[in-house]
């Protein structure tokens, strides 16, 4: 498979891999969602090149999943801000962040609290199942093909079925 | 900064990407969560070379996401499984997923179903709050510095605190 085959696959993960799939684009990402916005500021917080920054964010708005607002007029300039598609990818960088804090923190702890507005207190990500409430780990799911999954899918599907 | 460096980073999910942000990484694991073990059969699957496929499961192997076990003695074969440091990974895989199904699966409709095997049913992922149990969306989130943020991480907190 090439990597620009992979828009293509009948693979969720795939195609979401397709979007964010490159280092610095998640880097970009956990910075949206620490509000920042600007060029310069991803710049200096990344400390990559222009060129490379400048990229990955034309493929995140291309994608839909930031868009680009002028925050001034003369001479014109742009900020990026999450999209409603791009605000979905939370559950992602979350995920991404809690496994850190639990695998890679070191001694110090982690490096970020994050705290539930609505409840105030900080908290972990838990990953429920959206019919029952109960957590999900690995080992409590099955999986079956759906309507999108052609020959390759279901091949997967069978697969998973019968290892268990 | 490097790509190198990444690791030091008091950044939980630049620590995360330093250990599964590498696309097909993300595509083997996609693979280990649907029972695939065995070289040859990652291989089949995936379409790379032979040498691409055998670093990134060294690199797994190392990280303690993967650990390799013999399952044939003569010649002796091993097969590749998720430790728990791996299976703990399931929440972003399953989060990339759910993305994918949400805002990618064209017209056909997802290619895979999750039954949560507790409840019987299809289900998508919710994120849910630790303490009080609510979903939790980016606009619910604040962050402050942890006791591993050092000065950078210290920086990034206050600033998406002023943020919003």
């Amino acid at each position: 498979m090439k990597w620009s085959e992979l828009k293509r696959e009948p693979c969720s993960l795939a195609r979401t891999v397709s979007v964010i799939g490159d280092r610095w684009t998640l880097l970009i990402l956990r910075d949206c969602f620490l509000r920042v916005r600007r060029f310069e500021e991803f710049q200096a917080r990344l400390g990559i090149t222009r060129h490379l920054l400048a990229d990955r964010l034309r493929k995140l708005v291309r994608a839909g999943v930031l868009r680009k607002v002028a925050y001034q007029a003369r001479p014109q300039r742009f900020e990026y801000r999450l999209t409603d598609k791009g605000l979905d990818l939370f559950p992602v960088v979350l995920a991404i962040v809690h496994w850190g804090d639990v695998h890679m923190a070191g001694r110090r702890g982690r490096p970020l609290i994050h705290e539930h507005r609505a409840c105030g207190h900080a908290f972990d990500p838990v990953h429920a199942c959206s019919v029952c409430g109960e957590a999900v780990a690995a080992r409590d799911v099955r999986v079956r093909p759906g309507p999108g999954a052609g020959r390759r899918g279901r091949d997967l599907a069978r697969k998973a079925a019968e290892a268990g």
